[in-house]
């Protein structure tokens, strides 16, 4: 007789609730988003809807309807009535015995929360601290999959050093990103991040503010930059859906500026908000 | 008001039940072993209880004891009452709202299965194809942990090809090992396989070959080799817990030796098999 075990309990295998055969849990086989509300309005949920799309073609998850899954995040975040709301969700491919092979009948999961956000007035007031990590990642980071263990090993270790992230650096020195979020430099009135490759996230809030530094008039220069060269920046921040721009004033030990969150930062911040109104 | 959407049900997030908030599903955060049985005896359970614990302690699970994980898998395999079983299990570091960051008091989730293995005799007298593809895991392979997202697209394409496996290509254009199995080549007398390091899993079935080889008086090369070389090879033959020793008669487009399984794969074979009665 085939047979399963939950924790404790022995069950037989066909008996099983198909979540535990999900191949989001066996292999990570899913792809997902986070979206935020800012005061009662999503905020670039097509961008989310777009990227997402791209990550279930990417991992060949077909049958997915985008008009749907917009539908059931606007639905949700409509019944969870907050203001400021985290919206998470993913599709793996679909539950099924394990076999890293996938049938093409398999039908898709969908999974969302809507979640409070954290007030991050903290953050944003007295900037973070972050440390660098190495880049442990597949090569495919442009996809928004559910294969995180390297981006959690390096968050817990950023955390246990009392940093709020770890900044990633691959095998060549150079930064790509943090573990969940985008990171950016400024050197006088130009702002410098990692360009666009397979090695890094394509993040929205990045994209807008790439574009809010544009309207400040602001100089973009997107070039892997090493930790010694971060160092040496006038200004650090990182960008994060949830919490969009969150000054560093602290890399690994060395004190970034004067310690507080520098001038062109916030003047991005405000630039930044518009775009969520 | 929190929420949480499971396909098409609305639940308020309090009463999700935790299975959906398993960290394995979000991100990979967990290890697994496969194990198998023949002819009603575990073949390699200590050796599978050791990589599966240094698994945990590497992705820094704790409290989970191993004493405890072996008499679930016998009570198991012992209720199943199956000749030539496949058991897998994992452990996920637990279930929380999803955070990367995890806290000291998470409660490892265990989850295992006893199916029955398929018959792969066919494979075993005829050799099987595979073909290569780009190793795009991360950079512990070493540890055999959830995040196998790049393992099943590699093996999708291989399956989509006719082939049985798909053999990893690093950016170095070495041969690493299959998506879910040690790849090795026979040059006359001698074995060849990738040496472990941290791109290469330590395989139990790779371990107990190299011991055959050496019983059987073969030479053993432990060097990465490039797909040009594999194709010179004399014979080929993938190794992989579930059907141990395969031999490989197509590699790529390439025939490899006659198109049968060579004598000394067949030796090999024997040889293993003692280890397992």
């Amino acid at each position: 007789m085939q047979i399963a075990v939950v924790n404790d309990k022995i069950i037989p295998f066909e008996e099983l609730d198909p979540v535990y055969l999900d191949r989001g849990t066996f292999f990570g086989d899913g792809v997902y988003e986070v979206i935020r509300s800012y005061n009662g309005k999503i905020f670039a949920l097509e961008d989310h809807l777009d990227r997402f799309s791209r990550s279930l073609a990417e991992i060949r998850i077909t049958g997915v309807d985008i008009d749907d899954v917009r539908q059931r995040v606007l639905k949700a975040f409509e019944s969870a009535k907050l203001a400021d709301a985290r919206i998470y969700f993913h599709i793996t491919r679909g539950s099924a015995p394990r076999d890293h092979k996938w049938s093409d009948d398999i039908k898709p999961n969908f999974f969302l929360t809507v979640t409070e956000l954290p007030d991050n007035r903290g953050s944003k007031l007295n900037g973070v601290a972050v440390i660098t990590y190495p880049d442990l990642r597949w090569k495919r980071c442009d996809i928004k999959s559910l294969n995180l263990l390297p981006n959690v090993l390096a968050r817990q270790e950023a955390a246990q050093k009392g940093a709020r992230e770890a900044i990633l650096v691959n095998e060549a020195g150079f930064i790509t990103e943090g573990s969940g979020s985008a990171f950016f430099a400024i050197f006088g009135k130009t702002i410098q991040t990692a360009p666009l490759q397979d090695n890094i996230l394509p993040s929205i809030t990045r994209k807008y503010v790439l574009q809010a530094a544009s309207n400040a008039g602001l100089g973009i220069l997107q070039k892997h930059l090493t930790p010694a060269e971060a160092e040496q920046a006038d200004e650090l921040f990182i960008a994060v859906t949830t919490q969009d721009i969150v000054p560093v004033v602290k890399f690994d030990d060395k004190v970034i500026g004067d310690g507080r969150p520098g001038s062109v930062t916030k003047q991005l911040e405000e630039a930044f908000l518009e775009f969520t109104k």
